[in-house]
């Protein structure tokens, strides 16, 4: 493809994209089609190429009936992965460049922007000053995912428990880790993958708004010391998947730091509304943490991929992550005065994301993510109470920012069909989960289309099926 | 940002791309900027938003000086990392969708096109049906790097060793892995990362050649056996990172299927050349391997990430990494008739990478790349014919492709120097290794832009510099 072509097919695809938001309220929120449907409108084996026009019309043939449209004003379904018009642009560009991020040597500018921009989301967030690049021993880096975030956590937390020593003593196969049943899966998937294992869990009792209970950690501490275990990681959610649960990160913190075990707050959902300061509350005690996670991908409009992950102890982290193989040496880093964030991720590789958050704060600023959480949170507190003025219905789990957990008091099967039934008008995508054994429909206000009217007719969808 | 600017904006930095490219040999290959410079022309705090101008300024202010530029015809480093046009405009519109392929069911397109593509790979890289999606125990996945690839197949193969137990009987403390010296750092980091360690891995001994030698990986297993250890997974290199070595895979495969050892085909750089019909013995008994890597973001022009994953043996890696939190369950995994990529990787989210393949082989097709693999291996003979012209130099390890190890028979530091001074021209850009104890200038010859007279430059500059 020439600059020509290049050119005429990018300006066809932006306004293919304007055109795809403009008219994405009018698609089905979820993709109608059946297993196998997409795939059998390509050729099992590839043919000769057959040119952008035909690609370009596959776009609305193939591509979008396959969609299940996560920017639809009537996406209540898992979480929000907003996407806005900044970061998209920005993606063009880290594409257009193509150049790596792994060393500072390999482009300077990717990870000078980067550790800027992890530094600005620390002034926006309100996070502590332990986590900056000029703190002592701090610093973030951006990561995939939440579920990278938290492994890497663990990684660094291994390494800081065993001094360096990886599952050829016996101390490593004796780490245990903490956390609720509530935290997210890839904790559990992190630990699997880290050779410490699903036994090596302990699931920390909560109460009975889903948030950890420190007396119930300590116990679990005490009791795992007392078998000649050695507890190691621990893991506080500020707001949990299932229902934003918020586990008390300062008392946890207290028990964490008493017996050296490292404190990791995922915050990947909840910790973006802290960009408004009304909600720094949810940051509270995060300054006792080891590390911490937060994904703008999620609430704040910057297209995935984009996890920021701080630690208070690089060492750990690059004792457990640095590798230096003849073929990646490099004076800049010889010389001790540059970061590698190679070294702080489990990919080697690394694309120039950080001119997604670049490219957001200087055209747009946080304004519109602050008015857009806002909204969220006030609605769904709206809608709560209209849900409890609804004897039908019930209310299964605090929601003080964006996640309503409702359940018919009819019992689980009358909640799972209310899903179904909802889910397929087109008009809206609630995802199901368990809370303490009961079917939940999770009504999360999260994106970025989303209007009032969207609840209102959400929620009267609910109340028409319902009955 | 609005629709109208979103496109005004997305038409400039079209045409700033075009331009980027237009100019990117005028520009030094190695950003020459100092530690801090780069970020020096940020502000330290995030002031409010100053606009599209000032940031499109800023791409040529700040982020074009810190670029080392990987699109340069005089790049010769680390590897290549091709762009091209119509892997941006797939980058672009998966920003632009902005929908997530953790499920099939989060985006049944995300999913349905990525098994097509991987299976359509197949039959363009002449890998063996054990891979297909359609075969009874194998299937295939995007990855994000060759080093994920890496660590997934480590993951799968301890599953499968350990049946599935992770770190708390001793069998999985007895794991051991085999691979040679040259093997990339990422089979180290990978041991590590799940819980094996570097203690655990025998560095198999390699031949003149720099590749392994299956005689001495049947001593090594044979040895750690009579040990009481548990032989679980070699890494066979089908082009190293150092200097292309091949491991002899058959061999090597002969020798883990009698042990019941996984073997993994990290081809990261090298299985691309196999688009090259003539260039398929390369593929030498991969029908043999448990697993299999190699990387469309290195010399295909699928813009970075993107590196292809296969297995025979689906059921270890979805023993090792499936995990099914009730937020996570839908119908159509329920009825098992669909495929979720998340657990097929280490994170939860992913992207629609799909795209940049199916983009690049519906416009370009692959005689682009096929003609440029081919150029570079010739012009690659062509160079060592030259340097062997000359007394002065020494080619240090076979060259069937596209990179040249050659070394200044006058010794190390005379070898360094001459990268520091050809590199300091800003014309060219060359890494370093080290073979056998001797330092080597690597000669990579994968920009898509270089010609065979940035070759034959490339070459008078350093014999120039030589004297
Ligand atoms: C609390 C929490 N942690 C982790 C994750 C995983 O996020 P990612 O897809 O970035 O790995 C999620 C996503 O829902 C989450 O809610
Ligand atoms: C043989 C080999 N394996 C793995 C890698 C790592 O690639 P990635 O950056 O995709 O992890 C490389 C990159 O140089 C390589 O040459």
């Amino acid at each position: 493809m020439q600059a020509d072509e290049f050119r005429a097919h990018g300006h066809r695809l932006i306004e293919w994209i304007i055109d795809y938001h403009s008219r994405v309220e009018s698609l089905p929120v979820e993709s109608t089609v059946a297993p196998g449907e997409i795939a059998a409108l390509l050729p099992e084996h590839p043919g000769e190429p057959d040119g952008f026009e035909a690609l370009f019309a596959d776009l609305d043939r193939v591509v979008v009936p396959g969609l299940t449209n996560w920017q639809h004003p009537g996406f209540f379904a898992w979480f929000p992965a907003n996407t806005t018009y900044p970061a998209i642009l920005a993606e063009l560009v880290s594409a257009g460049l193509g150049v790596q991020g792994m060393s500072w040597a390999t482009s300077p500018a990717v990870t000078e922007v980067e550790t800027r921009m992890m530094d600005w989301m620390i002034d926006l967030l309100g996070l502590p000053d332990a986590f900056r690049s000029t703190s002592e021993a701090g610093g973030g880096v951006i990561q995939g995912s939440a579920s990278e975030a938290t492994l890497t956590s663990i990684l660094a937390a291994r390494w800081r428990a065993t001094e360096g020593a990886v599952n050829i003593d016996s101390d490593t196969t004796r780490l245990v880790a903490y956390a609720t049943s509530q935290a997210h899966s890839s904790v559990e998937k992190g630990l699997r993958i880290a050779g410490i294992g699903t036994d090596h869990l302990r699931v920390v009792p909560h109460d009975e708004n889903f948030a950890m209970r420190p007396d119930a950690l300590a116990d679990l501490i005490a009791a795992d010391r007392a078998a000649g275990l050695v507890p190691f990681w621990v893991c506080a959610t500020v707001g949990t998947t299932n229902s934003l649960a918020i586990d008390p990160v300062r008392a946890v913190a207290e028990v964490a730091r008493a017996e050296g075990v490292w404190l990791h707050v995922d915050a990947a959902m909840a910790g973006i509304a802290t960009l408004c300061p009304e909600l720094r509350w949810l940051n509270e005690g995060v300054e006792l943490a080891d590390s911490y996670g937060t994904n703008p991908h999620k609430w704040m409009g910057i297209t995935f991929d984009c996890n920021l992950f701080y630690t208070a102890d690089r060492i750990s982290l690059l004792g457990a992550l640095s590798i230096l193989p003849e073929y990646l040496r490099t004076a800049a880093a010889e010389a001790g005065a540059v970061i590698d964030y190679r070294d702080w991720q489990v990919p080697l590789g690394r694309r120039f994301r950080a001119l997604k958050l670049w490219f957001t704060l200087r055209t747009d600023g946080v304004a519109p993510a602050q008015a857009m959480i806002r909204d969220h949170v006030a609605w769904t507190q709206q809608l709560a109470e209209w849900v409890a003025d609804d004897d039908r219905f019930e209310v299964l789990a605090p929601h003080p920012l964006n996640l309503l957990c409702l359940a018919l008091r009819d019992g689980d099967e009358a909640t799972a069909a209310l899903i179904s039934a909802a889910n397929a008008t087109g008009q809206v995508l609630f995802t199901r989960t368990v809370l303490d054994g009961r079917v939940v429909l999770r009504f999360s206000i999260g994106a970025r289309t989303t209007r009032m009217a969207d609840v209102r007719d959400g929620w009267a969808l609910l109340q028409r099926l319902a009955s």
